[in-house]
């Protein structure tokens, strides 16, 4: 405590540009109005509203870079994510995937949350090792083919995971605690990153020991206008690891940028389920076209089988402000009811439809 | 996420003069000293704490506007209120006035919560646009007649809803989520606000469809030093719709500000209150006298009247930095135990009166 | 409200670098890999995990102090604890020990809470007076002797409090909320601090009415290297007041400065603890060992006696950013099984033993 006090006061004392250039207060508030639709008996079902971070994450951050000379740096990078339709927080207790939810109601999770990240961080000619909570580059690989970011009515993420998260909702968040993360320098157009959750569990702890356990690793090669990227996660549970891999490709014309990639994800002894994602962005005007088509593939455990189509434009207000729109559909195939598009319009009928609309606003600060 | 993050990273390397501009970190640590006392069979009852915004409600937020050209503006506002006597912060779980509170515990509310406000806005010539977290301006309409603020033990508006609160205590909060609000320019001395709350329920979900919907306004005319203002608010429930009205006018003859406001309540089939608000404001020396008389007069479900009569004084260390002291004191008649001075003393015996005084520090930064 | 908002609104129209000056945005991200064993029946239980704050404790905050003139000023202090492994923040409902746990899950303590310190205070000649949740004078004469500071698998507060955390681990957390503080200005090398929490319960509340009630004092002197101190706290509950005071000095010869203290720590009628506190710290190339032993000797309702001793070194890589590592072993005697070191890691066998490692980062903003 005495030294922390004194080391800020020594802080302090630089004088306040000093002070104050060691932080940047950074975030979005993206709200949009929300209609999403789904199959019911009778009559479509439809639900208004307005919708967090439809096309980015909102979010609250402070982060920070030291120079400690010699190309040796510190970084510190505390992120959390709100909801700026109510403006709630978001909670850790919810959506760590390499952790059941603790059981104790009102421990962890609560007062002032960086549940989007929390690391601190050694980078230099080496690349980068961070600490902490962070996203798991593996689960990241599949994220960066989906344009909309897997945020709003158009996230893809409802299609390829929809298999995973009737089992469980926390695997596959791309967001773990307890991670030691090593970003590498680029080499030749390729950059490589790993990850490693601690599993934090004791070595007598029999089954349980390995529970939590997360492996991750991503490769990304970028030559000109071409870039490629794989990547896999595994992670150890009590009972159905979890495994998955995505590899895939975009190249920049210019006019448009289409990607391609291929996924697959399993929980074993459960299910199976392969991907693909198809997508485009294109500028036009001061904006961005950008739409998907997602093809989820049950094959182990059942025949759910799905997908979701998306497109939508954003237009730029100016470099830190957008507005935007989307417009997704999605369908289920033998009998299927899982899949559905963003924004949770509820479970359609059996090869039900449901589709959504978002018409909001991104402000980046 | 990756585009965010690009965004994010064209916005750093703007500069961080430029970057930290964007962003204003700001709010307010208001404590003090609050004794309050009741009747109780035999003598009084008398708590002493410290009390959290007893004048100011302490809070800490972000905001920042972005001039986006050709006169218009972008504008980002995060405001979360905090308890000050013990670092507690305020959830969106509770104090939310347009839907029941959620049934599963740790769900939202929990995090970076920012329970005052979380908007995202567009203003210009025609006006401004803002959605998200916001203040009602309806029921805002009644506590811009209360030079208490609706804090401390002087607050006024213990006796303006004690009829609404003692059925349910979510009703009449200031604040609602999914607001979509229009506040127009002046025109003539005249702004006119509106704000319509979404409901957000299944288009099949029966007589739950409109639970939560809130619709509220508010007309402000300012001449010289006259002003008025008429703002009326409804909200949908499954049961028990809610209604309230506030009209009021006030005029500054420099050496002292007197206002009038009529306010009436209902729940409709349950109770109907009307309420007279006087008070006045004097600056003397280098601070400021407040004073207000509230009278609740119950029309409707059952005849529980009563008032509240708070005088205090705000004496100014500098523009951000105040002492101040409230003495209340809040009378019940016809029976009821309803009506008592801020900081809750406990429910008064039958016909029974509550006092309170506050002795505290503003400090706004 | 609407004062509040016109007072923001002319700090805000005084520009951009006075209303920024006003807020110093602070904090700590420290995070570790730690190691911790325990004795076992057949062999030892470790535990591998990333670790929040194990030399200093992470933390964000907000602060500023304004010149009042005349030598008077007035200053804020916004505090919150966050967990920089899982990303999770503190909350106030934990460690409050002049107050049990609110009944209410999801009440208090959630949203933006600030549970290390929510103050405003005035300061000047006459010394400073502070109010709010703020850290207990007397049980932080404790800590400040141990080098340590409380943090990571040397702890010496795990030796220090473990007969009165076996009773109840809210007893004897550094920190109170609704606390009134004086800190007396330097006379002759002399400071003395003083703390008053408010109980805060009714007049009429029989037994339970001082509940809660804590009162503290420290005395601080200095002459040259040598420095003495001594602290004492009373916290009143309804069953088994607490009590406690720590005395000791330091002396720093420059190239080492040991440390003693005695410290004594009593449930009234439970449980009685005489501690001693020996340790030392010595800057050596460019950073710091530090070393401690700690023994406890249980005087009054049982004979759990045990020690801990840590040492460490903090490596600095610059003034704001250190790696460091720290080793711990801790031993129980009579057949305890209460004391261990930082960490958690689990009870020890009767008499056993239990060791921690952390290797770890320290970066301050």
């Amino acid at each position: 405590m005495k030294k922390s006090l004194i080391a800020l006061a020594a802080l302090a004392t630089a004088g306040f540009a000093s002070a104050q250039s060691s932080v940047t207060v950074f975030g979005v508030v993206d709200t949009a109005f929300q209609r999403v639709s789904r199959d019911a008996v009778g009559s479509d079902v439809t639900t208004n509203r307005l919708a967090a971070g439809a096309s980015k994450t909102s979010r609250l951050g402070f982060r920070g870079v030291e120079d400690l000379g010699n190309g040796l740096k510190a970084n510190f990078w505390l992120e959390a994510g709100i909801s700026s339709d109510d403006g709630a927080g978001g909670s850790t207790r919810i959506a760590t995937n390499n952790q059941a939810t603790p059981a104790a109601v009102g421990g962890a999770g609560q007062g002032l949350t960086f549940n989007r990240r929390a690391t601190v961080g050694l980078s230099g000619g080496f690349g980068e090792i961070r600490i902490g909570r962070d996203s798991v580059v593996g689960l990241l690989t599949q994220e960066s083919f989906d344009p909309f970011e897997a945020n709003g009515v158009g996230s893809q993420r409802q299609v390829v995971y929809a298999n995973v998260a009737a089992v469980s909702t926390s695997i596959s968040s791309v967001r773990a605690s307890n991670l030691i993360g090593y970003f590498s320098p680029n080499i030749a157009g390729f950059t490589a990153d790993f990850g490693y959750a601690l599993n934090e569990n004791a070595s007598n702890a029999g089954v349980t020991k390995d529970n939590g356990r997360l492996i991750t690793a991503r490769l990304n090669y970028t030559l000109g206008a071409f870039n490629a990227k794989v990547g896999g996660t595994q992670i150890d549970y009590n009972t159905g690891d979890y495994q998955e891999f995505t590899v895939g490709a975009s190249y920049d014309f210019g006019i448009v940028k289409p990607a391609l990639a291929f996924h697959s994800n399993k929980i074993k002894g459960v299910n199976k389920t392969d991907v693909i994602i198809a997508s485009l962005t294109a500028p036009v005007g001061p904006g961005l076209i950008r739409a998907a088509y997602t093809r989820a593939d049950q094959k182990q455990g059942g025949n759910n089988d799905g997908n979701i189509f998306a497109i939508g434009y954003i237009y730029n207000l100016s470099k830190r402000t957008q507005l935007y729109t989307t417009y997704a559909v999605s369908d289920n195939k033998n009998g299927s009811t899982l899949y559905q598009v963003g924004g949770s319009p509820g479970a359609a009928a059996a090869n039900g439809r449901t589709n959504g609309l978002d018409i909001g606003v991104t402000h980046a600060f």
